[in-house]
Parts: C-alpha cells; sequence; structure tokens
C-alpha cells in the first residue's frame, strides 16, 4: 500500500505543484488504484508515472473545487479511449453527479465501462471484506468531506513449519487451515487453524482529508492512522488568515496529527506563494509539533508499512 | 499577428503533443490574444509560454468534443484568481453555455470578471472595426464550426517626406490627413489626404477548422487565406477510416489548402500513433500537395505576415 502524490499544489496549477490528486496504490492488495480528488491535468501527471488509468477502480472526491475536480471528464474519457473495461465508482459531494453527467453528456463523451457516482453523505460509504471507508463532513465553506480508509485486519500468516511437523502435505487443506478454520483429517486428528497461524494481521489505516479549517472532524478522521494527509495551505501564525478562508496552518495540521496519535503527517495542498526553500520552513513549523511529518510533493511516493 | 499552438494532438493528451489549444496573438493589432479551443490542461501549457492569461480576449471552440472543451473551466477561474477582469467572450456551438455555466456553478467559481457566451450559428460571429470573423459549420459528426479571421484592410501609411514638401508642419492635420480626408488650410489650399497615404494595407486571413471531414465550408471559409490551420488525424490512403470517423488525411486537407489558394497551411489534431519520425512522413505526404505546408508542433508559433 502506497499513496502516490500526483498534485500538491493550491488553487491553480503552477510549475513545481499541480492542483490536488493522491492515488492510493492497492496493487498487492487488490490489484487497483484508488484516486483521491482529480484536479485538472491528472491524467497528465499519470502519463509520467507507472500508474495505468484502467487499474483505477474508485475515485474518492473531496470537495468541488475546480482545482480538486476539473480533470475528472477528461481522466474518465481518456481511460475508456485506452480501453479501460472495468467499472469505476466515483464517491463524492452532492453536485458530483451533475457535474460529470453534464461534462460527458455535452461532450457526447460515452464511455466503454460502467460508471457509478455515489453521492456521500457521513459515514460508511464503502465496505467489503477487505476495506471499510468512512466519510465525514469538515468545514471549507463548501462541503468537503475527509475520508478514513480502514483496511480490516487479516487472519496471520501460516505457520508451515508446525504444520508439516503435523505430517500433513501441502495442499488445498493449508488454505483452510490458513483461514482460521477447525479442519478434521481422515484419520480423526482435529486441527485447529488458529493454532497454526501467526496473530492477526493489523489493517492500515489511511485519512485523506479535504480542504479544511482545522476541526474535530479531522481529529475523529484521524484517530490512530498509519497515514494522515492533511492540507497546509497557510504558515504559521496565519491562522486568522486561515480561518477567514476556510484552510489551515501547517501548525494546526500538526496539531490535529499529534492529538489524533497517528503514526505519520504529510502534508499538502501547498501554495504556489512558497517555492521550495519556503516550503522546508513550512515542514520544520509542523516538525516542531509533530516529528513525523512529511512535506508532498508531486510525484512523491508514501509506504505504508504493515505495523509489526 | 501569430499563432501559437498550445495543443496539437487527437483525442487524449501524450508527452508530446497536448490536446487541442492555439493562441492567436494579436498583441500589436489590439494588446489581446484569442483562443481557439481549449483542451484540459491548456493553461498549464500556458505556464511555460509568456501568453498572458489576462490578455485573453475571446474564445472560439470548435466543437464540444472533451479534448477541445476540457481545459475551459480551468483556464476561466485560473484567469480570475490571476486578477484578470477584463471581459471575455467565448464563441463555441450550442451546449458550450450550458457546460461551462455548469461546470463553473457546481464548483463555486465566482468570476471577477464579466464572461459572456454566445452560442454560434453559420454566418458573421463577431465584427468591430478592425476585425470579421465568420463561422460555418463542418462535417465531424457532432457540431464542428470552422472560423475565418478577417483583418479589415487599413488606410495606407502616411507619406511624411511628400507631406513635408508642401511646407505643413507635424501636428493633428498629419492624422486627418492619414485618414484620407480633404483638409482646409488656413491659406485655402486643399489637400486630399489620398494623396499623401500609401496603398491600403491589406489585413490578414487566418481560417482555423475544427475537426472535420474534407468539405465545401472547410474550402469556403479557407478561400485565399494567409494561413489554414486543418486537421489531419490520418495519413494518406487512410480516406475510408478517416471518413468513418469524421476527420481527414493529409492529402485532404492539403487539397482543401490548394483548391482554396491558401498561403499557408498548418496541419494539427495528430495522433499519438505517429511519433517524430512518423509526423515528418505526414508532412511530406501533403506537401506533394502543397508545398508551403508546415506541421503544427506544441509550443511552436507561426508569424501571419502582412502581405507586401
Ligand atoms: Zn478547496
Ligand atoms: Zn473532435
Amino acid at each position: 500500500m502506497e499513496l502516490f502524490f500526483l498534485g500538491t499544489g493550491a488553487g491553480i496549477p503552477a510549475k513545481m505543484r499541480n492542483v490536488t490528486a493522491m492515488a492510493l496504490k492497492l496493487l498487492e492488495e487488490r490489484g487497483s488504484v484508488w484516486l483521491f480528488d482529480c484536479g485538472e491535468a491528472t491524467q497528465h501527471q499519470i502519463l509520467h508515472t507507472s500508474l495505468k488509468p484502467r487499474r483505477v477502480e474508485k475515485i474518492f472526491i473531496t470537495h468541488l473545487h475546480g482545482d480538486h475536480i476539473y480533470g475528472l471528464p477528461g481522466f474518465l474519457s481518456s481511460r475508456s479511449f485506452q480501453g479501460g473495461e472495468s467499472k469505476v465508482t466515483i464517491y463524492g459531494p452532492k453536485g458530483i453527479k451533475e457535474y460529470v453527467e453534464t461534462s460527458l453528456s455535452v461532450s457526447q463523451t460515452y464511455l466503454k465501462y460502467p460508471l457509478q457516482i455515489i453521492e456521500v453523505d457521513d459515514g460508511i460509504v464503502f465496505e467489503d471484506e477487505q476495506f471499510l471507508v468512512e466519510a465525514k463532513l469538515l468545514e471549507h465553506g463548501i462541503s468537503s468531506y475527509g475520508y478514513r480508509v480502514v483496511e480490516k485486519d487479516r487472519p496471520g500468516v501460516l505457520l508451515v513449519d508446525k504444520l508439516k511437523e503435523t505430517g500433513i502435505q501441502p495442499g488445498p487443506i493449508f488454505k483452510r487451515i490458513k483461514s482460521g478454520e477447525r479442519v478434521t483429517l481422515e484419520d480423526g486428528t482435529v486441527l485447529d487453524g488458529k493454532d497454526f497461524t501467526g496473530p492477526d494481521i493489523k489493517g492500515r489505516v489511511v485519512t485523506i482529508l479535504g480542504d479544511t479549517r482545522s476541526c474535530e472532524a479531522s481529529r475523529q478522521l484521524a484517530q490512530d492512522a498509519d497515514l494522515l494527509v492533511h492540507e497546509a495551505t497557510f504558515s504559521q501564525g496565519e491562522e486568522k488568515l486561515a480561518h477567514e478562508y476556510f484552510h489551515s496552518t501547517t501548525v494546526q495540521a500538526a496539531t490535529i496529527a499529534k492529538e489524533a496519535n497517528v503514526r505519520k503527517l504529510c502534508l499538502t495542498h501547498i501554495s504556489s506563494r512558497y517555492d521550495r526553500e519556503a516550503s522546508k520552513i513550512l515542514l520544520n513549523e509542523a516538525r516542531k509539533v509533530f516529528a513525523t511529518t512529511e512535506m508532498a510533493e508531486d510525484f512523491k511516493e508514501i509506504i505504508i508499512p504493515l505495523q509489526k
């Protein structure tokens, strides 16, 4: 599981930072990629990576400001043009359906794959055996959501050596034991799968927030997350401006990370007012409050490791 | 007057060619720039040029396919964000208004300048003292227009030396004479402005076509143009495919240029199937039919000189 930044700027594209988009790579976990936001030219950024549009299974939109959605129609069309056939589901605030459907219909774009658009509210917006995604409304003037992606715990690894000591040969039975089943052998012996698997593998939690003021909903979504992605549109000391424009400062983001006890914080939505040097200062402001903070950069990848 | 290519590809963006957009630079003529089409990431391309979004006065959209319009909402928003205050007028086929207005309203984008959207039909879509723009429907399945931009003829240069020989001192009277007026001097002498100006300066004609099959409307729009921009989505010999997909081949474009007696032809809308080498072959196919053909490239500028 890796988070790959496709755009880390604020408001308008700049040479160093494109407008917002992130790809949560779940290739090992489920052979797919989930996008979070899709600012203009996200598909152009993807051209410079190894990401495959046809792998994109879900797109979570935090809010409808142009710098977070104007790349959506182009991405969807090109995915079709390039032969993508599997279904895509878009999650986003009310209005996302009208925007996507109008853009596709006016341009007479007919996708060759099924497209589902789900307008979200607070609560669980997606769940299967592997993952659960929870949305919560933040504070950004316009409806802006944060998403908490929860990977479910999995049964531990099969203790192959211990199993072999019982004399059983590798085969389908291994799989049943691995899933924790109780299995009765031909000779009547009963094996409890739990005795032959290591401890449960703890699932990871990634919290990706839309633009927001510092708020309680962020803290809740971020609680104990392995990775929190929080905007930092303003510098320390600009709390008043941040509040006025419904954004956060570096220090506010770091404070949320600390209070929510996350493992790692990554700052994004960096204004083009800050060049490479200035963005180091931003990072240091946050690190004073929360040490394991990183700064997002276009084309940077953050690995989210399993916890031992 | 120069035509600057911002995107010269077909259908989807590629590393070498972005999707369609062109800037007709009328800086000397009227201090402004007119865009023709605005595919996704046109504003990103502009970041790498000296073009100023606030200079953009008019945007002509040929047709509503995504690769020609998906950059419009982002361009309009960023122009406002960057302080553009002067009015912008968009001309395009029916549907352009719904697309732009939905994109801006869903994203709660409030432009700080007046925006007018004019849905065009065949005929003159704009005229002032300097320029006239005529639109005509082409053949592309979806409504696709070609635009003929006509610069009006201007009075010739003032023959200063000849005027000085009459003994008149430079001053406001020069301006009246230059505009071709008959002027009566204090001593009763009558001077005819026409005797003191060179021949009329012939205005230029630039014809920019949307995607189209080879058709009669193109020929009419291109008649005697200084520059014709014609798509060439297919190679020579692929006439059947071109017809089926409502596009043109290199040779069809060159034939229109020849029959319409244009001075220069520029091919664009080049498929990413053709790399740099292959695109030289495309150019040569056209040049065999019409010698003064050029190939559009992203960031290439074509100067449109006055005719002596
Ligand atoms: Zn926003
Ligand atoms: Zn087209």
